[in-house]
């Protein structure tokens, strides 16, 4: 039995058109105004709503393993929070220990996701180098759908990819057709100011800002750029969150490089003043990395996302709760680093980007869902709304209004980081695989019902990688 | 009777897939694999080749009268020209001498325009203030389907925009929702140069490019987007030829204004050397403003078209035959300023931007044809291939090769600034309204098929332009 | 009989060295440690305290008639108020009305200056263009000394310099080794902005910022900045206080060219909230053009000194007492422009600059005094200790603190822009034509003892200038 | 006995005058017109020439020991070539191996040194880190006399500092008032690049270029720029040679940092043509690190040069003669690294600065001379044409022209990388210690007669980097 969304604005990265959408077997069937649709047709009114793809947050970790616990939220709760939110698809992170087997984490982190309830995907995180893992990226790009790979170049003594990592990688990732990926920040100097701060008695979560400055992951930002650069490979920075970062990718993309920047709505919408609050619990609940800047920063990314030098908006939805947290009362280090949010990503950037005219509708669902598909190689399956397109929708309601709080979410947390705020524009029904998975308010989330997407290799934008790269091929002089 | 393009690959701005497109009654009725479509339909058969939106030429000069005469190509033999190169729709200019009635300029050139083959539509310049232009932009766009007005920030004595029509126009469009495009050199700089290199003997086309340094754009470009800044207006900047201009474009956007670039294949593909050729013929073909520029420029010309600051492509098509250029046989300045283009262009950035990997196919139509379509409010009716738009399309025949020439063009001009280019890539079929108006190298333009395109105000980009301007309204200090 | 300083730390531009300064005639005649001096030589005792040049403040308003009545500050009483702060030169500016002949207006200056008590030097604005400009010029360089001339580009309808005037006046000042200095606004955007303000109900001056934004100053000064590239002029611009504008000049220089800037101490330190501040007379006090500006701004001007993108600091000291600001009760656009500041300038900069470290001492020097010595060619003789220099100097007490208040200045205007700043490092003594003029809080000025200094054609930025224009001369083709 | 110059015009960094210098005891006795000197004074005409500061080379390689042999240019034959082009003083480096004692490796090059005829002193290479290093750090400070310390980001598995020992390093520098310098290129895509480039077939010279692309070099000046900025140090990067390296400094300095760049005569003046010479010895004589870059990146030197972004010049002067270069016929990688150039800095920076309009004199002394002094604190010992400094000096001929030529140089070494170039402006005489060392072209060098220069640590820059680290202390939050 279809489902047809009925009366309303279909709003795409491309154009805005009244049309009906006829869905029926997980797909988007038909787009046009008053359609034809079978007796028996579900009907969703839509009327004074948009009718957009579902969201993309190509930045989530959920359930994650960390310090013999996991982060509170797990596959299931997490895509029914996005849902609330209007976002039907995930990205979500295996991430090896050094010396670990690329594919034995894969398959361990396969497994817990299999609860979810929303389609997902997984970056691969490179944590280590050997032969080894250059075979499993190429077997997990040939027979398991991975078109991307993670680098941390912060957390020294850890995860961290140092430059040999990255420049084999890298290079590995441009031979696969993959997408290697970064979190930006050295790792050197975060350690060094950690040990400099503590010294100093600086041990409170006031002190985590002042260990990750912005020259911390500007430096990192764009070591990692010159490292595309340099071999050729395309490159996508996530969570960009300072402005040096972002003058980096645009230093990139200015000298005819392909670079991709991902922000996070809290980097856009937070402020570092957080770090200050007296309560000490509070302060700690916006521990994560890059932290919260200042005000400055925010411009700067606003910016930054309306000139198109940034095309993602994500949440590093990562999940602890106070308790949590409150293994690094003493040492600020020891606070694990991570905040929510996938429930309130769009329409927190509706509210401040759609509202305040920073944004189209049609850049607003450029940002959150169709550049994402189409970097990571899911366009038009995902972030289209286009017949043969998963039917994954959100039915945007313009005039709706709430304030946000924690006492009113599902995520699995204590804190919203965007406790208080007020949107106008929230989601109606959102429907995953042509089922209404959210409908006013309420969830219907089925545990299990997600589908891990495999994401082929050799994205578009390869296509241009591969013929300047052969033009680049350097030729030896006669002697 | 409909016509079907079997067996290509459609490429459009945002994706590449196999699929036929059926036309009938001057529409895209369908697009899909393997279409069943109405017997008696006839077939373009497209294997191997890609099918696109027909090209958008937004910056023409058919026809123009000058000194007494006109320009060699008119109305018909110049979209026919298009039409060889893959062109379905251009955008003219009316330009009204100072004192001249904007609306008596309108209809006149309307008249001219009525011999066209291919569609087009018509930028309205604004050379000269008063309360009657006023009223005549807003009659142009409430009942003529104008929704752009041009200003020429040179030609002093001449038809140049000071700084007062300047502003006085681009908040008039604010109102109108329309967009105000700048040919942007300063007039006043560009008058002094010329007297001063006549007085230092220098009378030759060398001298040129010398009377319009890169500086003299660059200023004029950063002003128009100035005055467009403070009044919260979208601005358009024709035919950037400097990085000194990309740069302020790129600096307004990056401070989060709404700017528009075009780019014509010229200032991408040829230098300033022709200028000093010992040949006065060939070095006057040359002559057009902006000049043509060193390479340093070219470079940061294809970068802009790569990152996003500029839009579009155009030619500023404008054909003037050996004798007339040859009025400025012992004055530089008199030299009528225009070269030819519209055949050849999209073909050249085949060549040079997607067979070098600058650009992705998909780019490729963006820069050609949908982002044109788009900023000017024609889109999806031009621009792209959807159901519903106008069947402007081009088969393109990948592995085509040719080489271009004077001697073999449709253009009615002695001299073709790319003679001797190799080109790969160029159109096999070209059909306007669904029909096929160029096959195989033969055209099959019909005199008087072009229709005029009328283009709503208040494109996309008004939406959020809009949003801003209210909330950055003054408020009073009560005292 | 001599007079010598005994003990203290001299500081230059170049160097910081323990010395003895001993002077007569109105000269340095030794700078030494622990020098023999003639019997009878006075003493000022510098222990603990640096030995500086006297300031020199290269923009000031004296007496300045304006709207039938004239400036509260007249040479004498702002030069002995120059005297209190440290600053013992002053350049101050002859501005002919259109039409008005310069060299008349010169000589109209040059009596009201008769009575200063510190030594004085004079730009000359240009504000209109015929032969006889261009002649009065040529005669103010070559018999008066003067070897700089002011543009507004601002002021329209008034003393406004349109670009005609600009190219021509910059042409010849090329010609006579003069340096063109430019108030950057654009006109035509304030006249506009100041009409849409008051056509909304804003005539508070609340309005008056709003009517000269950033971008109408970076328009403005990089439109100056250009036209001085095209024709090889080096160029200077006065009171530099929006980030834009900066920018601009840092492109300039960083394209090879000679530009210098000008930042007032009133832009580095004071900001926009005073605007609308509920005191309807002290947000009018405040009024003056360019307008103070967002913190933002200030941040930038403190880079730029720093980075030596900006030179010379100065105080556009314009004095107009609350009455004479009253005029604009009902309108902004009618309040006076102007504040004081000439004898803040060197302590408030002292105080924000060396204490936070931002400036070393040295560079302290530079950017008071000694810059503005080359630059306008008056180096040595003002801005060094050297023996042979006038004998201008400070005695600084870098442990003197006191707080800037209106009700303890000599400035003759009812408020300071300062008010309630505590400063430390203070004037111990100062000492013009080798007499105490200040000493310890007390002035000793003396009515007409000041000097006219006149400043010679080709300061030595002009030695590279001419051999780059030079070899930048065009050549024709043979054809 | 005393030796005076008569008749000269005296250029500083600061000043232009006409005056007559006399020395005596190896110092600067007197500065002024018509000197009395004392009978028996030696005299050398000076009529028509300049007399500047003798030249600062910071960054030379004399004698430096590698694969088993050394240079072929000793400290006494590189000090008296210096001589013979007007360059007075070297800053030399001590480059212990990992794991070296610093103390060691410091006192075997003082023993090399003392056959120097002219002054030097030794930058300090940290290749290493532990606690040793730290002490002999603060032992070589406070009792050696030297204050900056050089870190080489590049040469992996050899002298490579990495991210640990960079931040250590830096650190420590700032604890002892010294100045961290940087020679810039990522060591890890070098190594890796080399791997890629031999694979390929590449193994002559024309890799070399191609191993180090820009890129290298931008991201490793960024990286330790980003490293100083972080603990607040002031850094210095040796011979820039990318536009890439230049922006990452003036980032830096606009940013408000204390950044200091060193550029080479022969990557101001040598493009990377040089590599493609089918004369191998030809190509090899050429390679040097970083390589000569293509005429984009000179023309931003040159650029950065005159904004005063970049502030000292130098030459890496290391001389391999062509058996040496030949160890790499078969691998590029291993062709001995190093050209020649002391001998024709200043005459190729006189031709190319100072006559081209580039530079005025003033600044030519400054960036071959008196900056390198201040940074390095030396001034005005060195650096000044004053009483009480050194008495060296050059006087200049400009109207002196020859052609540079290996076959007339004194350097030892086959091959000069300005052969052919034709220059005006010559040393006339030089003198070091007030005796005359190279007059007329004819060397007066002495063996031994050169002196080790101490340099007292805290330069004047830690004036303002010392309250401005304090004022940036963090403060914790009371909870
Ligand atoms: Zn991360
Ligand atoms: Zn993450
Ligand atoms: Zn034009
Ligand atoms: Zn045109
Ligand atoms: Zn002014
Ligand atoms: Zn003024
Ligand atoms: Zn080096
Ligand atoms: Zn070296």
């Amino acid at each position: 039995m279809g489902i047809v969304i009925r009366g309303g604005t279909v709003v795409t990265a491309e154009q805005t058109q009244r049309a009906d959408v006829y869905c029926e077997d997980g797909l988007i069937k038909a787009v046009g105004a008053d359609l034809d649709v079978p007796a028996g047709t579900e009907t969703v009114e839509a009327g004074g709503c948009f009718v957009m793809p579902g969201g993309i947050d190509p930045h989530t970790h959920m359930e994650l393993p960390f310090m013999g616990t996991v982060t509170t939220e797990d596959f299931f709760s997490g895509t029914a929070a996005g849902f609330a939110g209007g976002t039907t698809t995930i990205i979500d992170f295996v991430i090896p220990n050094p010396k670990q087997s690329l594919m034995e984490a894969y398959h361990t982190w396969r497994g817990w996701a299999e609860k979810a309830a929303g389609d997902y995907s997984f970056h691969v995180a490179v944590t280590w180098w050997d032969e080894t893992v250059r075979a499993d990226m190429g077997t997990l790009v040939a027979d398991h759908g991975v078109n991307s790979f993670k680098h941390f170049m912060a957390y020294k003594n850890a995860i961290m990819a140092d430059d040999e990592v990255l420049v084999n990688s890298f290079q590995r990732c441009l031979e696969l057709g993959a997408i290697p990926t970064v979190h930006a920040e050295n790792g050197e100097l975060v350690f060094q100011l950690q040990k400099k701060l503590l010294a100093q008695g600086m041990t409170g979560p006031e002190a985590h800002p002042l260990s990750r400055p912005p020259e911390v992951e500007g430096e990192a930002a764009n070591r990692a750029i010159q490292v595309a650069k340099v071999f050729g490979v395309p490159v996508y920075i996530v969570h960009v969150s300072a402005k040096e970062a972002l003058e980096a990718i645009t230093r990139g993309q200015d000298g005819g490089q392909r670079v991709f920047g991902e922000v996070l709505a809290g980097h856009l919408l937070i402020d570092d003043s957080v770090y200050r609050n007296p309560d000490w619990d509070y302060a700690a609940g916006h521990v994560m990395s890059p932290p919260f800047r200042s005000k400055e920063h925010q411009d700067a990314l606003w910016r930054g996302l309306q000139a198109g030098h940034l095309h993602t908006t994500a949440t590093d939805h990562c999940c602890f709760c106070a308790e949590q947290k409150a293994m690094g009362r003493n040492d600020f280090t020891k606070i694990p680093n991570g905040t929510a949010g996938i429930e309130d990503r769009m329409t927190a950037l509706w509210t401040h980007g759609v509202n305040t005219g920073r944004l189209t509708m049609n850049e607003f669902v450029a940002i959150t869902s169709a550049n994402a598909a189409k970097i990571f190689n899911l366009y038009p399956r995902k972030g289209s709304v286009s017949v043969g397109a998963d039917a994954d929708l959100v039915v945007w309601d313009p005039a709706a209004t709430k304030t946000i709080s924690a006492k009113t979410q599902m995520q699995k947390v204590g804190l919203n980081i965007f406790e208080g705020m007020t949107v106008t524009g929230t989601p109606a029904y959102t429907l995953s695989q042509g089922r209404i998975v959210h409908a006013l308010g309420e969830s219907r989330a089925v545990r299990g019902a997600g589908r891990y997407v495999n994401r082929p290799a050799f994205p578009t934008v390869y296509e241009a990688v591969k013929k300047r790269n052969a033009l680049n091929m350097p030729t030896p002089v006669a002697r």
